[in-house]
């Protein structure tokens, strides 16, 4: 059985694209549509109600678009939203948090695990209390790295002012644990620094890879398989061009059809 | 002759509050009302069409509640939408860039002047063309700071980090310029670690003491003056809660009265 419709990618900016190139490698035969809601985005500052708000009008504008699979790539947006999306939606609602989550479970030996994040994933608690359900009795800690979006945005990846930011951030964490969820995006941009900063001894979890195998599952379980990939179609809330400069920075690959979309807005005003 | 009426400052987020500020200390009979789109906070990376939506929402917003005068007091806004602003409200609207680049002509004595601010704002040139509209001949070197802005908001604002990111954004400048205008709300809360970089031979220009002058300027000539200030009232499009509490920095005291409001959306979606 299969369904050539496409899997819908949804994130507040450009760094669900991680994402979406993981779902493409292990899922060629997809077709992709990606929504970043760019004229908003971050929504790692933002409140519950107001993320849940955002959310909805971009599950809402992929569904009309005819995807058969909504994948939440930002985490944010995963640890506020994902019942709001689910309760509306007439689809399966794949989030980043769970796979996450379950990754680090698999992957800890001695049951202490970190977590980073925006301020509202973090805030949010959504993190430990996944791993909680996972397993009863994990110890887990948790720091918000705000400064990790703008340094990975700015290409200031491995130079010292990330290596320092880095630092100061994570030295609480270290020694402390053997696991550590890269709960954002973004963060995968910072890998090498934020290994140097927390030594070879701490596996680093990228949701991004372990969501594309969620999304496989889900995809031969229900019997969607598609029927032949190809390139993906984005579509923005803001204009294209920054969106398309700092994308390919995610990718390695340019960005072909990019249009403009609105989202909530009173199209008559 | 006087004009009980507020004056309405609008900004991205908490930034403009140092203009609020500013203000009310120049003007302590004049009623504020102040206007923060953090829902959709930053402006600083968005485009110029996205950018003067979102201001023409908020203008059109203050212009509802009675305002006299609107203040633009985000850099962004001001540099990209102050003409559609002027274009369509019934109020006089003073921008932060003309004040800011007046002081900037006043302060130099070389004819070097340097401008700061975020991606959006650089690319508009709207400094460099203010600058040369006053003073035909001078030269001036822009730079992009897009860590400056979630410096500020983590409270980063004189250590190591903080530091060596000025040292990277601002060495290129140093010894070519002998004034630097601030051109973002939230540079002054770096304003020492920025002086520190730059060396003491160099004047920093904060719009926000510049364009408090220039509204007590047009609200005297204009016959406007108040009848009496009071506590500001505020009005967020996102929660309020992050507001007061990054806002409190800001300003060194409680922020009273703030209400959660929508803007530009369909409310009957």
């Amino acid at each position: 059985m299969s369904d050539p419709r496409p899997i819908g990618v949804f994130d507040s900016g450009v760094g669900g694209l991680t994402v979406l190139r993981a779902i493409r490698e292990a899922l060629p035969e997809e077709a992709t549509l990606y929504l970043g809601d760019t004229a908003r985005v971050p929504y790692g500052t933002k409140s519950p109600e107001t993320v849940t708000r955002f959310a909805l009008e971009s599950g809402r504008f992929l569904a009309e678009q005819g995807i058969k699979l909504l994948v939440v790539a930002c985490n944010t947006a995963s640890a506020m939203s994902l019942e709001a999306l689910r309760a509306v939606l007439p689809i399966p609602v794949v989030g980043v948090l769970e796979p996450g989550a379950r990754a680090a479970v698999r992957a800890t030996r001695t049951g202490r695990i970190g977590v980073i994040g925006t301020e509202a994933t973090i805030a949010s608690g959504a993190y430990p209390q996944a791993l909680q359900t996972l397993r009863p009795g994990l110890e887990v800690v948790s720091r918000a790295c705000p400064l990790f979006v703008p340094l990975a945005e700015e290409g200031w990846t491995d130079n010292e002012v990330a290596y320092l930011t880095a630092e100061r951030y994570l030295a609480p964490l270290r020694d402390r644990i053997d696991t550590l969820i890269l709960g954002c995006t973004h963060y995968p941009l910072l890998r090498d620094t934020i290994q140097k900063v927390m030594g070879a001894g701490v596996a680093l979890i990228d949701s991004a890879r372990e969501t594309a195998i969620e999304v496989t599952t889900q995809v031969r379980r229900q019997g969607l398989r598609g029927q032949g990939g190809g390139t993906p179609r984005y579509y923005v809330t803001d204009a294209p061009a920054r969106f398309r400069a700092v994308g390919e920075r995610f990718l390695d690959e340019p960005l072909e059809h990019v249009e403009w979309i609105r989202l909530g807005e009173d199209d008559a005003a």
